[in-house]
C-alpha cells in the first residue's frame, strides 16, 4: 500500500505573459507534496511532468486503491526521492487535462470554454508558473528540479531560466530539443486529431462530441515510439490474439500487438483532452535552449550553476542516449559538475517510469548524497 | 529519357483459392514487359512490387514525360537489370488500385463494387496469380525473381513455391516476417484509415467519398518509416517553414518536416485507394513462412533452391539488416549458394529505390554474371 495524498490547488492573479505572445490573466495550478518542508526550506524537489502525466507523482487517493501516482516507485518514504528527508513537490502544467487550468476551462475573458483558443505554452511558460507556485510555498530554492522526457526539458530549463534557484537538476531520459523524427511523430498524432471531425477545430466541447478517433490513433503512434523494438518482440512478437490461425481479415484484430494498442487508445481517449495533447506535443517541439544561440549548446547552458544528474536509457530511440550525451558535453565545457548514466535496459523510452533496480538506485545515491551533504 | 512504355492486362478464368479461404474465380492483371524474350525462353526476370507500387517498372508513358517507372533507375537498356539482355515483367498484384483486379472493381459474383469485400490475399496469393501470369507468357522458369521490401517476401516467397522455375532470387531490404514493431505501425495506419468516418466500412465508393483524412495519417506514419532518422535531421533536422521564428500554433505548419509529411500525405490521399492499403498492409502481416515449421527459418528455406542475392542497407529500421542476415543465415545453413551485401547508405528503407551507386553496380554485377554464364 502507498501512502495516502491529496491534491491541491492555488490560484493565481498575476497575469502570466507568455513566449509565444499571449497573457494567461488568471489561472489556476493543481499540485500535490509529500514529506516536509524543513525549518531552512532548503530540501524542497520539483517534480516535473511529461506528456501525459500530472501532478499526482507519488501516494495514492483516499479509498482508491490503484490511484499511485505515476512516479510512486521513485518518491516516497525510504524511496529514491526519500520523503521523509524531502519536501516533494509535482505540479500539473498549465494546459493540461488534469486539474491546472487548460484548454477544457472557463476562459474568463470570453466566458466560453477556451478549447482551441488556449494560448500556446512553452516549457519555458511552464517553469515561469511553477516559480510562482514555489514562491506562493515560500521556498526560494530548491534542492532539486527533476523530470524525464519532457520533464526532463523542464529540469534543464528551471537550470537556465531560474539558476540561483536550483541547487541540482536531475534531467532523465531527455532532450535539448526533438529531432526531426520527433517532430514528425508528434505531427502525425496532431494531424489525426485535428482531422478528426469530431474536431470541430478544437471547439469540440460547444459540440457535445470529443475526438476520440484522433485521440486513439495519436497514443497508438505514441506507444510504439515509448517502446523499444526488442521489448515488443519479447513481449508480443508475432503472437496472435486467438487461437493459432488467422481471421483472414483487414479490420478485426489478428496479431496480441494489435489488441494491446487498440486497448491503449480506447482508454487514453476516454479521459485525455484533444487540445491538451495538441498542446503538450507543441510544446516539446518548441523546445531549444541552444536556438538563440545559433545552436551552440554550450552556450546556451552556460547560465546553468546546478549541479547535474542526467540518466538515459539505452533502448530508448525517443529519446536517444546519444541526446543525452549533447546535454553532459555541454555542460562539462562549461566546468559544470555533471554525473551521467547511461543505463542498459531493454524497455525503450518507458524506461524512466519503470522499476529497474540500477536505475533507482542510482537516482537514490544521488539524492542521499544531497541530503548528507547540504541538508546536514 | 527514358524508353516509352504500355501497360497490357491478361484475363484469367481459372478460379484462384486463396491462402484466406476466398476464392476469386476471374480476375485482370496489369503487367509490363521490357526487352524481349530469348529463343530459349530463359532470360525472363520477374519484378515484384511493394506497397506503393505498380508494374510500371521502368520507362515512360508516350506523352507522360514525368511517369518513369518506380525502379527506372534500376531496369532499363544497359542499366542494372539490362534490357537488352533480359526479358523484365513488372507485375501489378491483386487488391491493388492500379490496374489488376481489386476493391474499386466490381464483383462478377454480386454485380457490386467489392469495397471491403474483396478478399485478403497474401504474398503466396500473389506469388500463384504472378505464376499464371508466366504460364501465359510463355516462360516456364525465371532467371531470376526480384523485388524490395514487400517484393522482397514475393521473391523469396517465389523461391519457395515454385522453386524449380527460378534460378537466382534477389531479395532487396526486406525481412522474412514483420516484427512487432513493423505490425505495429500498420495497424496505426489501418486504424486511422478504418476509423475515418468517410470510411464506411470499407464501402465508400457507394458513398461518394474518399477516407483521405485516413489515407494522410497513414501516409505520414509511413513515410517516417521508410527514412532514417539521419536522412531527415540531414534534410529537415529543425528548419522552421516560414522565415525565423514560430507562430506559436498547434495546427499551422511550424517546421518544413510537418510541411513535407503533409504534402506526402495529400498527394497519396489523392490517389492511393484504402481498401488497398489495408490489404497489402496485412498482405505483409501476414508473410511469415518459418510459421508452418515452428519458427525454423532454416527448415522453411530448405525447399528454395535458387542462387540468390540478398542486400540491406545500414540504416533501415523498418527492414534491418539484421532480418536479411537472419535469411542469409538460414539459406546458409542449408547450404545454398548466397551473396549478401549491406551497404553502408544514409536513406534508410527508402535506399532500395534511390541511385545509390554500390547498391546498383552490385546489382549489375550479379545480372552481368547470370548473363554470361547461363544465357551464352
Amino acid at each position: 500500500m502507498s501512502f495516502i495524498v491529496s491534491p491541491q490547488s492555488l490560484s493565481f492573479d498575476q497575469p502570466l505573459h507568455l513566449q509565444g505572445g499571449g497573457v494567461l490573466r488568471q489561472y489556476d495550478l493543481s499540485y500535490e507534496t509529500y514529506g516536509e518542508l524543513n525549518t531552512d526550506r532548503n530540501n524542497a524537489v520539483l517534480i516535473c511532468h511529461a506528456l501525459n502525466a500530472s501532478h499526482h507523482v507519488a501516494g495514492s487517493y483516499a479509498g482508491q486503491d490503484k490511484s499511485q501516482g505515476w512516479w510512486d516507485n521513485m518518491v516516497g518514504p525510504g524511496k529514491a526521492v526519500d520523503t521523509n528527508r524531502f519536501f516533494v513537490i509535482g505540479v500539473n502544467n498549465l494546459g493540461s487535462c488534469f486539474g491546472s487550468t487548460g484548454p477544457m476551462h472557463t476562459n474568463p475573458e470570453t466566458g466560453r470554454v477556451y478549447g482551441a483558443d488556449f494560448p500556446v505554452v512553452t516549457v519555458e511558460d511552464w517553469v515561469n508558473a511553477q516559480a510562482r507556485l514555489l514562491d506562493r510555498l515560500g521556498i526560494n530554492q530548491l534542492a532539486a528540479v527533476m523530470g524525464g522526457s519532457l520533464g526532463g526539458m523542464q529540469a534543464l530549463s528551471w537550470s537556465l531560466q531560474f539558476s540561483h534557484r536550483v541547487r541540482h537538476a536531475v534531467v532523465i531520459a531527455s532532450s535539448p530539443n526533438l529531432n526531426a523524427e520527433n517532430i514528425a511523430f508528434n505531427e502525425v498524432a496532431r494531424r489525426a486529431i485535428a482531422t478528426d471531425p469530431d474536431f470541430h477545430g478544437g471547439h469540440f466541447y460547444a459540440h457535445g462530441v470529443i475526438p476520440k478517433r484522433g485521440l486513439r490513433i495519436a497514443r497508438m503512434l505514441g506507444h510504439i515510439t515509448y517502446l523499444s523494438d526488442d521489448v515488443m518482440n519479447t513481449k508480443f512478437g508475432r503472437l496472435l490474439q486467438e487461437g493459432e490461425t488467422f481471421k483472414y481479415s483487414t479490420q478485426e484484430v489478428e496479431f496480441q500487438i494489435e489488441s494491446y494498442l487498440r486497448y491503449q487508445g480506447d482508454k487514453f481517449s476516454e479521459y485525455f483532452d484533444a487540445n491538451t495533447y495538441l498542446l503538450i506535443t507543441r510544446a516539446l517541439d518548441y523546445f531549444d535552449p541552444a536556438a538563440a544561440y545559433q545552436g551552440n549548446l554550450q552556450q546556451a547552458l552556460a547560465r546553468a550553476t546546478a549541479k547535474f544528474l542526467l540518466v538515459s536509457f539505452t533502448t530508448d530511440w525517443r529519446f536517444a542516449p546519444a541526446r543525452s550525451r549533447e546535454m553532459v558535453q555541454a555542460l562539462v565545457a562549461n566546468q559544470r559538475e555533471v554525473s551521467y548514466a547511461e543505463i542498459d535496459a531493454p524497455h525503450g523510452h518507458d524506461a524512466f517510469l519503470l522499476d529497474d533496480p540500477r536505475y533507482l538506485s542510482l537516482v537514490k545515491a544521488y539524492f542521499e548524497r544531497i541530503s548528507m551533504e547540504e541538508l546536514a
